[in-house]
């Protein structure tokens, strides 16, 4: 608590401690591990760290955080990506993950009502026995709250949609501590203004979600995995196009570029072609699945694919995917010791192609070593660009990169973020891929949270 | 222009036809042309009707308003059902119907950009050689523009989304004049405030939708048409959750109940078993519909289903389905010279049989007659009130049914409407629909509109 504040850190403690006792922590090892997410902005820790078990008390934390004009910064996990978490006020840090109850599961209205804190990987557990599944499937076993927040997609989003299109009604605490119940259970609404879009994806900057409803789906009969190597990723790009335009209902789409599937082989010793690799996942019947399976194989061979191979079986399935599965550690394999900027852009997919190839190029110019991996039926790919912890240079070699990447990908109708969101590292982006929304948005922000204590300093600067 | 108005009339029509010239009108008939809509609420005209022929003239009318502080209201095709365009408190309508231009259609991408004011149908068949389709359909051959401002949606919103889910970009007049253009071509995006969607579904209340960029589909292959009659609602409704839990990808599956069947037979001369009745819509390729059907004909035999027969052939197609396209003829033929009341609620499925059978008792105990259908799959469902132009006792009763059906769709986790939207006839229902979330619906009326000139008195009251 070294730094200035513009608020009374002691009388808020005092005020939050005689609620929560114990469960208000000013440790510094609590507080420094809620100051950062898995991305490579600096930690800064919160003063107070709040464990919270019910809205209520999320409400409580809120008022008290009014009061005193305190940051307030909900955590769920902590894997989110463009230093969501930090707090770079200061502030008190409302840990949500204790929230992690399964409130009710209504199968045949084919939805869940659950906590903020409860986890991707928890939930489909709890699932396992309904023969429901939620499909959104960001990669790091993130909480539902922290998802719908930032807006998560993944590698599903092609067949089943992002968390915009799966969440269905929240709870949420606003910057004045009430309580409102956005959205509905009923399957759609023209009832008033959307502001559970509006929340969704907020980032915790006009209010805290506390509680969801998410849409179920049910387990598909026969799941595949395929993998088609192409000569070309505008080879692939067109592939995929095709099969889009077909309504063939593909349910992952997954691309490694050249350099990741060398970099997988070098790892785990595996012996892919390295080419631009497309990983599939198809869900159906046993009939459908196979006549999707041909008909992608059809458009593969038209368009140069080379060895398309799918099965059902598990243990092949498993192979199939196995570069894909390991892309990320091989990644890190590679690169002991040092930190990573991960990031990702979104494009129309008739630009995703050059668009890569423009990635490419950049980074062969500038000497960057990094793979290129993307759920290409949405038009969206991620990098990571490894540096030495205290390279600056390679830093700013890095950051140059990226945002050249971002400017490129704007500058063809894209935007600077598919699925990670803006944060603290993305907000100059912002500006520009929404010159004109910019004023909306702090309007807003500024309606809703008028003392800029909610998440303060992320997604817009009021 | 008899009514009292907080507005200078006459200098706002100066200003305005200072560059509209005769595409500002006052003539009478067009003013109550642009009064009201398809809706039973009586005709509220404007003062002024601007035709507006791009965005820059839109903005350039809001501006004019601004500055006079005098209320501005969208006017598409006039199809909404509550009211949205009525001028309760006068002042400029802004026709956009003359714009009417598709921009541009990115196949690749499968996406298309118009103008507001072109219409669905006129899109069709645009897009008619393409291979391509927009499938959102709500019955009236509405512009694209008022269905993105009403949040629309219709009969294959099951298998394709509302309006809601199909709007990549708008371009939109804030109620300063400034012009902003929102969302992305990108197919995902986790880029700041989800400001599309606020506008999405606003009813005029926050902006001016004038160009819209729209997801498209392929054209499916085959598509097939289908009927079964049931023995109750309730083996209906039990017979569609069980279908998409199966996740058997039904375009269309629309309900019509006993009274509606009859009154389309009478009407029609057709011979229709007087039962609950589905109409099922299947799109895919040969084998996939294939498919399809014979899951759904094994779910129907074992939930009741009486008769279940399919087809691909364009003519028998628009046999099975002759009943569903007729009924509204049917309804309007028995009722002649009534206006009708008509309403939608919308209801997790797991309440629907029982909502409808609600309604229905609620009706008979009330002697109204009225037919109920819907569209199944959403939980959505649609009835209209006939009532003589004049019989004040008549439409207090039929005003008294339509509550309670609100009311009791509330009380299940529903919502007060499905697709309709809240306009001037369904404000109340929205407060009590979402009491919580009145109060952030409101901050941000005031906060983006705040001398409440755009369509003021619809959706929420400030």
């Amino acid at each position: 608590m070294t730094n200035a504040r513009a608020f009374e850190v002691n009388a808020l403690k005092a005020d939050l401690s005689a609620f929560l006792g114990d469960r208000l922590s000013t440790s510094q090892a609590v507080r420094e591990q809620h100051g950062q997410d898995e991305s490579f902005h600096p930690c800064a820790a919160p003063d107070l760290v709040a464990f919270a078990h019910n809205t209520d008390e999320v409400s409580r934390i809120v008022k008290a955080c009014a009061r005193h004009k305190a940051p307030v910064i909900a955590f769920g996990a902590g894997t989110s990506l463009e230093g969501h978490v930090n707090a770079i006020m200061g502030g008190v840090c409302i840990d949500l993950s204790q929230m992690d109850k399964v409130l009710s599961v209504q199968g045949e209205d084919l939805d869940v009502t659950v906590e903020a804190g409860v986890r991707r990987r928890q939930l489909d557990e709890y699932l396992r026995d309904t023969g429901l599944h939620f499909p959104v499937d960001p990669g790091a076993d993130a909480t539902l709250g922290g998802m719908a927040a930032t807006g998560a997609s993944g590698t599903t989003t092609l067949r089943y949609g992002a968390m915009r299109e799966n969440v269905l009604a929240i709870k949420a605490v606003l910057a004045d501590g009430s309580i409102v119940e956005l959205g509905n259970r009923a399957r759609k609404s023209s009832a008033g203004y959307d502001l559970l879009h509006l929340l969704i994806g907020s980032e915790g900057t006009l209010g805290i979600i506390t509680e969801l409803t998410l849409r179920l789906y049910g387990r598909p009969e026969v799941e595949a995995s395929g993998v088609c190597a192409f000569d070309s990723v505008q080879n692939m790009v067109d592939a995929v196009t095709l099969a889009i335009q077909c309504e063939i209902p593909l349910a992952r789409m997954e691309l490694m570029d050249e350099l990741a599937i060398y970099a997988v082989n070098h790892y785990a010793g595996l012996e892919n072609e390295v080419a631009p690799t497309l990983f599939l996942e198809f869900h159906g019947t046993t009939a459908s699945v196979a006549d999707d399976q041909q008909r992608f194989a059809d458009i593969a061979n038209e368009l140069g694919g080379k060895g398309f191979r799918a099965s059902t079986s598990p243990e092949e399935r498993k192979k199939l995917w196995r570069a894909r599965h390991e892309a990320l550690y091989a990644a890190k394999a590679l690169n002991p010791g040092k930190k990573g900027l991960i990031t990702d852009v979104c494009v129309p997919i008739s630009k995703l192609a050059q668009s890569i190839a423009d990635t490419r190029k950049d980074f062969d110019e500038h000497g960057i070593l990094a793979a290129v991996v993307g759920h290409v039926g949405d038009g969206n790919y991620h990098t990571t660009l490894w540096v030495e912890p205290d390279d600056e240079a390679a830093l700013k070699t890095a950051e140059g990169a990226v945002k050249r990447m971002v400017e490129r990908a704007i500058a063809v109708g894209g935007t600077c973020t598919g699925e990670h969101g803006i944060g603290i590292g993305k907000r100059l982006f912002l500006q520009q891929e929404h010159p004109s929304a910019m004023t909306m948005m702090c309007t807003i922000k500024r309606a809703l949270d008028p003392d800029n204590i909610m998440n303060p300093g992320k997604v817009v600067e009021v």
